[in-house]
Parts: C-alpha cells; structure tokens; sequence
C-alpha cells in the first residue's frame, strides 16, 4: 500500500481520533504533552488499555509495543498491580509524609540492587539523572560530566546535549551551560578514553545507560563498558550507570551485575514504578550522604530533594507489587520475555533478508533499515544514518494496516502478555512491508 | 510541658513508627525520600489518610494541616476524586499515548486560566520550572533568570539559588551555573529594580511566586509585582508567574488576574493533579511555540520534553475531577477555606499577642514568632530572623500532644475538610504552647 493510501486508511478508521487531536492541538503545543507522541498525520486518542492492547477511541484495538514508553514489562493493568493501587486509594495517594510501602520497596531493591546501599525517591526519570550528576559533582567536587553522543538521560539541563544526530548542533535553545558536559563516542574505547583524558581534572564522572536506548537500542560491548569504568574510576571519577530503562528489564534486578560493573551511582524508573510515576537514585552510602541535609552544611551538602509527589503511596505500591509479581515470577517471566525477544529479532532479521541491522537484547529491540557503508549499527551515529524514515514509514504501516502499535521511529518492548503468536503477526505485516515497498 | 517530655510522649505513642522509621533509615539517606519530612526525634510514619486526617501506623488520627505538600484541596481521598481514578485503574494509568482526560483538563484549565493559550504538562513542579526557565530563555535569547531571595521553585539546577538564609551561600555543592541566576529582595521594588537594570541586557526573565510560599508564606504586595511585571515587560524580557501553589488555591483559577498581571509563562502543580504527579507549564502561543519540535530546528527549540510519566490517565482523571468539584462548588469551597484561613491567622495572632506575625493568605497561613529590631515580615530574610527553632517545636507540641499535624517548620494549608472547630483546637492548643513556653 501506498503512503497516501496508507494515510487514507488510517484516517477512515480513526475519524473520532482526528476530532479529538483537532482539539487537542487548540491547548498543546503541536497537539501533545509529549513530543515524541506525534505522529503524521495526528496520533490516535487512547481510550483505554489492557494486557498487550491499546485500544483508541473509535474502537481499534492495537497490539502494544510502546507499552507506556517501555515501563509496563507486565503488560497493560496486570490485575495484581490495579488491585493494590484500588487498595490505597481507600488509604490516600498523596501522604506527604513516611509510608511503610516505600521501606518495604525499598527493602526489595536493595536485595535484588545490593550497590543500592542508600536510595531515594523522585518522580521522573529526568529527575533521577539530574541529581545523579548533582551527587557526582558533589562528591568529586569537579563538574564536567560525560555522556554517551546518543545517550539520553531526560531532559535535565544538565545533560541536554548530543542526544540527536547531529551531535555537533545544540539539542535547544535557551540552555546555559553545555560546556560541563562532553560527549564521548559510544563502544569506541580508545577515543572515548582520549576524550575522557582531556578533561580528566575535572571530570566528576561518566553517564551511561548498559543498553543504549532512545539512541538505537544497542548493548555497550562489554570490553567498552568495562574499559570506561575502569578509566572513570582510575581518575577518581563517578561511574554513574542509568538502569531507568534496564533496571528489571532482562532480569531480577540491574544488569550491571552480568557485566561485572561496580557503579558508583545507578539511576532506575519505569518498570520499578509499575507503570506510576517514579525515578529512583541509588548508590553507596559514601556518596549517597552527601544528600544528607542534615549532616552537611549548604554549600556542602548535594541538594536532592525529592519533591512533592516523591514516593507517594501509590507508586510505592504499583512499583513493590510489579517487583514481587516479577520476583516469584522470575524465571518464567523473564525467560519467556527474553525469549520472545530473541526470536522477535531473528525473525525481523530473516524477514528483511540483509536490509535491516535488528538490534536489541531480551525483550528489547528494534530494527535498522541499514543504508551506505556499512550494516553495523554498534552506535548512535550508525544508528540516524540509517534511514529513520523509512523506518517511520513501516511503523506507521502497521498502526495503519496492522492495528500494530510502535511509537514511530522508536524501539519495541516485549511484555509478559505478548507471546509468539503476536510476534508471528508483527514478522508477516514486516513481510508484507518489505514486498510493497521492494526493499 | 518541656521538651524532653515531649519526646518522651511522642516516643511513647509512637513505637511502631519508630521500629519503622529505624528500618528506614536503613535504606534511605535520613530516613527520608524528602529532606523537609524529617524532624526529631523521628518522623511518624502514615498508614492511611482520610478528610482531614493523617493516621500513623501507632493508630494516632492527627488533624493535618500539611495536606500532601499542599496538594489536597478537597482535604485527603475525596469520594468523587477517588472513584475516577478507580474507573481509570481499569482502562489503565500509563497510556504512554494521547488521551481525551488530558484534552478535558487542559480545556477546563485554559477557560479558568485564559493567559494558558498552550499547556504542557509534566510531572513534578521541578519539572515545570526548569522548562518556564528555557522557554524564556529560549524566546528572548537571553540567559539571565531573576528569582527571588527566600523563592522555592523546585530543585532543578537552573534556579538552585538564594532558596534558604543566608543567601549568599550556595544551596548545594554540585552545581555549576548559579552565575546566570540573579536574585532580588521580596517587595523592595526600588532595590530589585535597580539589581534587574544592571543585567537589564541578558535578562531572560524573572520567576517569581504571588504568595511566597517555601520562603515564609508571604503575600507579594500589590505594587511590587506590578512593578517588577513593569520592569521586566520593559526590557522585553519575560515574567514567569510560579503559581504551583497558588493556582486554585484562593479562587477557581489562577491569582494574577486579581493582582491584574499578565504573565507570559505560568507554571501550575499540586491542586490541579488533584494529589497525584503533576506540573504543568503555561503560556501565550507566541512564547509556547518554542517548543514545538516539528516547527523549529533542534539548537533553535526550546527542548521540552514532557516526560515518560507526562499527561498519565491517573494524574489527568484525578485532576480534572478535582477542578470540577472546585467549579461546582466553587463559592461554597473558597469562600468557606478562605473564611476558615482569616479565622485562622485573627485567632492566631491574637492568641499569641504580639508574639508572633501571622502571615498568608485565604487557606495558607504560618505563623512566625518575631525576634530582634521589628514584627514585620514581608520577606524571606525577615521570616528567617524569626525564632524558627521555637517555631519547630510549637509545631512539635501539637503532634506530640495535640494530635494536629503541621510538617514542622512549614506553613498550614487549610482544606474543605476542616472546619471553625479544628481552628478552634488548633488554637487552643498554640494558647497552651504558649503558656508553657512563657512566650
């Protein structure tokens, strides 16, 4: 089918969805609250999800692999987790003040995290990374922080840089102080140590996430994840690894520990939320003190506050009932989501027979339509020089054709409800696809 | 009664707490996951909340006047509020897509607050500010940003300055850009002016609260923010209304039209979530469009990101009930928390004859226990002259003694769930602190 055809199809289906995003764009800013949330022609309007499902206002049902930005590892409203939250809500959301669920959340991250010796709630995850930063600085006393050209943190001030192709242009306007931050290139070791060494005086640490993810979707080889730590800790700098997206993803627990990492700081949200919002800082007690308002004076002290909503009750309890569900679960949640991931990509990889890189690990992944030199995609680079339209296109092809839902242009994510049979159907609309399209 | 036998009674009715909080303390740096949730000798620790009580896990019922960080107008688990946010659970709280509640809360915003042309939501007041703060800065191409001595906009780095007395210290180590934050002394329109002039040709723009709240709970006179508003248009720069507090909170709407301001940014929280993860930022199209990443290229936006938890169903649900319960009710609810704040604050000062100043506005007050030269407090370096230690352990006395809940230290928020009697106690209560206390 067609492009135009393609859009003329999605519009007959999604007449209630065009209705409300004409309204929608009379309050937002290019009609969302998100700008990643836009797609052409208008994104559909959610009416309500469940299990692997989105399903919009006129009634399309869509197999999720968005699944809210890839918190949900359970699926859409697993019953256990709106069981919980209907509970608290008898008991009130919103205490402002200590509640049992966060020690008990707590007391299950640092068994399943043990570097989380001392932990502290946020709300989001741009949250998390900016205190994260705050703390390395603070216990360093240095500033300058590098990041990964492709990494993506949030959207804190503090690490607004080299996130989209080109690395070179600034990522916004308005921003005052990108020259503490240096951007190293990813799984590239010598030049990443050169970087690193150049400003080794004042480098108060490395960011990184173990698996890029808004950047391709790419695992850092080990030798290079191990070989900037190894440099990071050398100079007396801070290895702050970002598990927001890894953390519980492919295992009970981070995946620092099947690298053979030590983290200095670890960032977690999305999945240890369940869903709710949520950013987590965890890290040694020789560094985590430094929030400690009351033991250092203000100009000493890392200011980490936590703010209103942090740890309220029902994210506490949607995070500790996706653990525990995940903990008892362990071995077969994640070896069926795992599973179905890999298969996943090496069926998308035999599918577009030597046009497309799939990369990805367990139930993550996501598919490259490789163009020019080369079909590796080991970085972000590699990655925007594929071709992202025509990536946009396909994605757009199965919300359109398939009722298959991928955020244009983004990564997928196996949940605990899909299974092979959705994967089988995601392969043939691929199929179906690539022949249409002769690619 | 003294101190000591006031810690002796709180630790006796609170043993579970305090076996609780030591656990706590395990996991997290202070025992807390927010640094203003502390006090000694511990923290209770909540079970459950209900109207206008907090219930720890000892079974003490205390009459809260911290409200969830000032979040909860209504007082804690309205029915109404409760049961749209229980009928969401089922169609899911993490769309990670458009939804109609968003479109519904943003119309139902915009029509109470028309200078919100264009609204982007967030999730947390910290979050809210950081973007205003780029927004500004990206519209006028400038960088300096002027707050306020004593001003509280949440912790993001670009506005980490002049937050707690002394001013002229940092707030935290770890941060690296506090040169292009200037600050000004509260209603002193001839020295803040004088201070805005000399950045006059970098000056972005100035955030500033209409009712200082983390600062001391401080109206902003009349003539004062009308002439910082004046300056500031002046010079083409912007003015950034922080109404996270005051938003809803005196009026169905914002302050500013009462004050006859036209801000260019406003930033919104806590009520409009209806005490579930909020923020939200404001503004005229003309400013709002920075942000818009289809229409400008990436170093021209403003990067405004929204977040992975941004516009969640749950957040949108509970807010959109929560305002249309204050539209129904309307004169009813703010004439009646009104009503109970002016109570409050005459019956306080009276109480403490001359002892103290009570400041506020509507349904906040705080009260301060004046010290030195002068009983004035119109400014956060005045409220920190103040005996603020002895305002502690007022706060102390009545949750040890008195079962009423004020985070100690914190201004009091009254809800629709208090009434003339909970004044009446409240204040009996001060007139027995004082007595003991020979104040």
């Amino acid at each position: 089918m067609k492009k135009d055809t393609l859009i003329a199809r999605y519009r007959k289906k999604t007449p209630k969805s065009a209705t409300l995003f004409a309204k929608s764009a009379k309050f937002h800013v290019n009609g969302v609250s998100h700008n990643i949330r836009f797609f052409e022609p208008y994104p559909f309007v959610t009416r309500s999800a469940g299990g692997k499902f989105l399903t919009d206002v006129d009634e399309n049902k869509y197999t999720d692999y968005w699944m809210g930005h890839w918190s949900l590892i359970l699926g859409h409203v697993p019953d256990s987790v709106k069981s919980v939250v209907a509970e608290q809500l008898e008991n009130g959301w919103m205490h402002g003040t200590v509640n049992e669920p966060t020690i008990k959340l707590s007391d299950t991250i640092q068994k399943a995290v043990p570097a989380a010796e001392k932990i502290r709630y946020v709300t989001s995850g741009t949250e998390a990374t900016m205190y994260a930063v705050r703390l390395a600085r603070s216990a360093t006393k240095r500033k300058v922080i590098a990041k990964i050209d492709g990494g993506w943190h949030g959207y804190t001030s503090d690490l607004l840089k080299t996130v989209n192709w080109p690395f070179s242009e600034s990522e916004s306007s308005g921003l005052t102080d990108e020259n503490h931050i240096v951007s190293i290139p990813y799984n590239d070791l010598e030049e990443s140590i050169a970087i690193l060494d150049s400003v080794r005086n004042d480098l108060a640490g490395v960011i990184m996430e173990p698996v890029l993810g808004g950047g391709g979707c790419i695992p850092a080889t080990s030798e290079y994840i191990r070989g900037i730590q190894e440099t990071v800790h050398k100079n007396d700098s801070m290895f702050i690894l970002d598990e927001i997206v890894t953390g519980f993803r492919f295992r009970y627990g981070c995946l620092y520990p099947t690298m053979k990492l030590k983290p200095d700081i670890i960032t977690l949200g999305k999945i240890v939320g369940g869903g709710f919002p949520i950013g987590v800082i965890c890290g040694s007690d020789d560094i985590m003190k430094y929030a400690d308002a009351t033991k250092f004076a203000k100009s000493q002290r890392s200011y980490v506050g936590g703010g209103t909503f942090s740890a309220n009750p029902a994210s506490m309890v949607a995070g500790l009932e996706t653990l525990q569900r995940l903990k008892v679960g362990s071995g077969r949640i994640y070896s069926k989501i795992n599973r179905v991931g890999d298969g996943a990509r090496r069926r998308l990889a035999k599918t577009f027979d030597g046009k497309v890189t799939v990369t990805g690990k367990g139930s993550l992944f996501m598919t490259h339509f490789t163009r020019g030199r080369t079909d590796e995609v080991v970085n972000a680079a590699q990655a925007a020089e594929c071709d992202t339209g025509l990536l946009a296109r396909y994605h757009f092809k199965m919300i359109a054709q398939d009722n298959i839902f991928f955020l244009p242009g983004k990564l997928g994510a196996i949940s605990y409800a899909h299974g092979d049979a959705d994967v089988k159907g995601m392969v043939a609309a691929s199929q179906e696809f690539m022949e249409n399209n002769k690619i």
